[in-house]
């Protein structure tokens, strides 16, 4: 039995991850992290802050508010507690932090834990390197009209992705009205669609020569993150302290 | 037997046209305009001005420039000749006098007369109609890497379509990088794709509460704006003057 | 206010319609039926039998089963209910009682409540209309691994709507495999893709010469089924004896 | 300069070839082979039968008919000539004819020369290594209504690549209509749609637990063909004798 410990066990994706343990048997939450510890009735006690954790576990699945990553990391290294961290929008700051505890406890980073999105970043990469330049590159995403942020985070983990592969020559073109001139060789457009309740799709469009290759990837709910995060924890656990990702997760099958 | 003059037949869309006359046993090319009237070796004389024409015809077919056309209009309404024009990019002021000569000569208007094109403007004009103002609207074209305008005349033309059902209360929001907000109600999303030798795909999103229409056009070859404009040709001839477009066509059948 | 039983309220669309009408103000369920009256809690009496019904309402939204029916007709036609039928496998009698029936009392009747397919019906009726024979029309659907039935009832439906507008020229072609001839131009293929958790997509694809029309409907959820016979019961109350589909209620604003 | 005989050179590819090469500096057609040889006029000789051929070349390109294979093999051996075989429908006597040359010559074989088919052959085979068994396989393939044969050669190559990685454990279903049961695990759907123009396109759907991956080719013309072939004859010309295919070639980079 793998005990877990669950930060922002009331948020949207801790209560996903709630209701999945509820159904396995192997796993299970033994205390939680929010700041809303009485938001839903847990039969596991939910600690405020990190520092008042007073039950043991084998890994903590961390999807919180950057406000709680460095407490959250001094307990982890205090206790060699392995912790899978899949909050986004965390600093630079605390990015390097996670790199340095890493040296002391296995963590698994990712602010995108979909199987399909990180199978997607892969392909885009190989792509990249067998089409040849005559291969113009553009990316679409489409979200609900809830969504603050354009383009979506993933959009640029594709871009960023693939301008790693062509050596940073690329720059990013965000929309072309108004332009009057050809597409310039040396740039990914990235287009951002909003409207309805769209859950996530990004679509990766290679056009070359008379052809062209597409890829894409439609999510249909946010259990697609809760599953991995799962499986990840139990990935790490016991594992030596590493830095580990979605891709040596996805390799080592 | 239809004798038709083919003005600009020595550039790509008067080919075309060639082409498909040459297959056509009941309508023939009696004579040419173009500004480079020696470019091709045709069976048929070549004008490079409309006051030099001194050979009969029943319609004259129009994929010339924009400097063409006041010649143009002047002969066939000296010689009470019809005429399909579907040149693009013609100023308000010729535009306003096609209008005027089609009270006496019949005149066929279009700057895209490709059916599927056409066929898909009514479409879209139906979906708005019909779904409710809980969908948002959006519109991604797609066109090769040498295209020089950004949206597409095509592009345009289906979101004003969109706006004139909505009585015109609808922006045009061009890329949503760096915006930081929800998306605006009161919004079209245009999006200008642009790679490798994509001929023309034409996308109208409506995305609602949990549920989505697309509505896609691809065309993938000129041809298309050459078959229909014979067909207008056909289809004016002896008819009263007045102003025909593809939706009269369309809805006479 | 507007007082709704509701027909098959502890199953899965009855349940969408109860937690949508809580936050509701000016419609109320104020009974249910259902043949498994205790499986929720509900703040309504459910009874098992539209015979044992002793509250009032104005209308009943029924999605229940095709063996429910039958009595459920003789209470609303009795007790001078309007009501929304929204069952889908109904049998040709029931179907003919249900029209019998709209003579003496309204009777909104759909197996497809969804206000996107409706449309994608009309839109693909007026496609096939306007676009000529040289288009080639094929459906393609798509679903999730569980369900059994195959092609999919809203695929029949779409390719029926087609077929009426072609006075029924045309046969349904299921799969080409091993067919070593072209493709027979009386014909509309359909085919049926399955795989993972798909809600649901049908495209409806019209090929032509050089340039293709696809219209698609993606459902998200079954929440859209439920959004439009809540509409439908506000729409038909207190209306005269009559058999109302989507396409009124659509076509009344 | 690299001197190609052209074998099949009044055929469709052969012409596409022919009209490659008058743009590129560094290859040249010296002689031609065609059962046709009269059809085009062309400034080198055309034989109607490997036999016959008196000019000396580096490399033939070989896009004909099967039973033209046998006297090519033969004159390729006899002569120490690279040769691109590109011909598709070769029986296994042939294919095993092809091997058995390439220990004496460098043979390059393919039945699809296309960069973007190839590189989707690459993209499929690394997502089914990558998904896990929750993910169902769908492969939709649309073409001209002209076309005979369903499925697609292309279909079927993917097809075999994907069951390749999972040892041969998929069934083919090519239609599901009237089945009535829940989708079996063990199949790949394999659908072939049927219209218009289309030139070619290929759709792998990885369908899984609320997300999907889709990758897809689309062709636009059949030069994609030709330029492959081109670039496989100078990638041979002067290697050692051996069997190379466009897997070869695109990781030589």
């Amino acid at each position: 039995m793998l005990n877990v410990g669950l930060s922002g066990c009331n948020g949207t994706m801790g209560r996903i991850i709630h209701d999945l343990l509820l159904e396995q048997e192997n796993v299970q939450v033994v205390f939680g992290i929010d700041i809303e510890p009485e938001r839903y009735e847990n039969d596991y006690p939910v600690f405020t802050d990190p520092y008042e954790i007073n039950v043991d576990c084998d890994v903590i699945i961390d999807f919180s508010k950057p406000e709680n990553i460095d407490h959250l990391l001094d307990y982890c290294v205090n206790h060699e507690t392995a912790v899978v961290i899949a909050t986004t929008g965390l600093s630079e700051a605390q990015e390097a932090k996670i790199i340095e505890a890493s040296h002391k406890i296995p963590i698994f980073r990712s602010s995108n834990t979909s199987l399909g999105v990180n199978v997607l970043l892969d392909l885009v990469k190989t792509a990249t390197r067998l089409l040849n330049d005559n291969f113009d590159i553009e990316v679409i995403e489409k979200h609900h009209n809830k969504k603050v942020d354009a383009p979506s985070g993933t959009a640029f983990m594709i871009a960023n992705s693939i301008n790693e592969e062509l050596n940073q020559a690329m720059d990013y073109n965000y929309g072309r009205q108004g332009n009057h001139m050809k597409r310039n060789e040396k740039e990914i457009g990235i287009h951002s669609v909003r409207g309805g309740t769209i859950p996530g799709e990004h679509t990766v469009i290679f056009a070359g020569p008379d052809e062209m290759i597409e890829i894409k990837h439609t999510a249909l709910s946010k259990k697609i993150f809760a599953e991995q995060a799962i499986k990840a924890a139990e990935f790490i656990t016991h594992k030596e302290a590493k830095l580990y990702n979605m891709s040596d997760m996805m390799h080592a099958n």
